[in-house]
């Protein structure tokens, strides 16, 4: 994370953040952007095709999680490689106090949250083909990631929220808490009504 | 599903599906789409806001949903009450050749698969706000939101592609499917590989 922090993109990205956070994301230019980095905008269209994508570091979280796929040991359940991966996530991913701001900012402004999703949904489809290359069949690579990527989620927000929390123990603890919402609905099955129309 | 098909809605999704199909959605407007349907551009809008909203009739799933949750049994644990609101699904949902059309139309169209993202987590908000009223704990609402989200979309998967299958059939199985991805992974947590670089 030292490294982020004082690079050219980091100063990019912060700048965006305090920006979109003052006056909104669609009042902020580009120029503003980079005016407030200390940089030129052509620097900024080194990093960023847009000013769309420019809280959107995704894919150092992709090829961390994909690598990290690709390294599991033989015979591996996806389930497993997927944990494996998101175990690595502190290693790429912003400072607490940034994506705290970050998600507030993504809230509020639909347009980013749309970039959001379509990052979260490229991400989970990576995910599923580097499964796929490790011989899961597509089917299940896609539940695991499904409900992978929900561990993930709550992992993260708990993440961000607490100072405290360390990031390996909150996935252990939110694939527990999955399972358990799983088992829970499995002992209660034959309330799930749907005879009551048949 | 009789009703639907011959309604003005009806008629406006269809010509809307076809000239997404065979002329792309960019070169298809609002117009275009009216003439098809035999209706006028004021009729379009009485139904829709913008072209981009045409094939998403999210809100009658989300009221059907919804409503379920609502009537689901006190006591009811949160996956039970998703399930039962699922599998009210097929009184809501266009006719299978339809969907599958629908589905090969947004994958091809960024704007509709945008579209597409936000309708689905709107859905899953409104499911979690449901849940929060019929006292779920927040965490758990969406933790059990997010796995039931994973069992439909790999149900209305199957449905589609799978001219004999049997929608309640479907949903229990995603959801058994779902179960043991996570057992078989719960099993061999030890190789989550978060110690590697500590």
């Amino acid at each position: 994370m030292a490294r982020w922090e004082g690079n050219t993109r980091a100063r990019l990205e912060r700048a965006a953040l305090e920006l979109f956070a003052e006056q909104g994301y669609d009042r902020t230019t580009v120029a503003q952007i980079a005016k407030r980095a200390g940089l030129t905008e052509r620097s900024f269209y080194r990093w960023f095709p847009d000013k769309r994508e420019v809280l959107f570091g995704g894919e150092e979280l992709e090829q961390c999680f994909v690598g990290a796929i690709e390294a599991a040991p033989e015979g591996a359940d996806p389930l497993t490689m997927l944990m494996a991966a998101f175990g690595k996530a502190p290693e790429v991913i912003r400072p607490r106090e940034f994506l705290r701001e970050r998600s507030a900012v993504i809230s509020a402004n639909p347009p980013l949250l749309e970039r959001e999703l379509m990052k979260l949904a490229t991400l989970s489809q990576a995910l599923i083909s580097a499964l796929e290359r490790r011989g899961v069949e597509p089917r299940t690579a896609r539940l695991a990631t499904d409900a992978g990527m929900a561990i993930l989620r709550q992992t993260s927000r708990r993440w961000v929220s607490d100072e405290n929390a360390d990031h390996a123990r909150l996935l252990s603890d939110s694939a527990a808490d999955l399972l358990a919402v799983l088992t829970s609905g499995a002992q209660n099955d034959s309330g799930d009504g749907s005879g009551r129309h048949g």
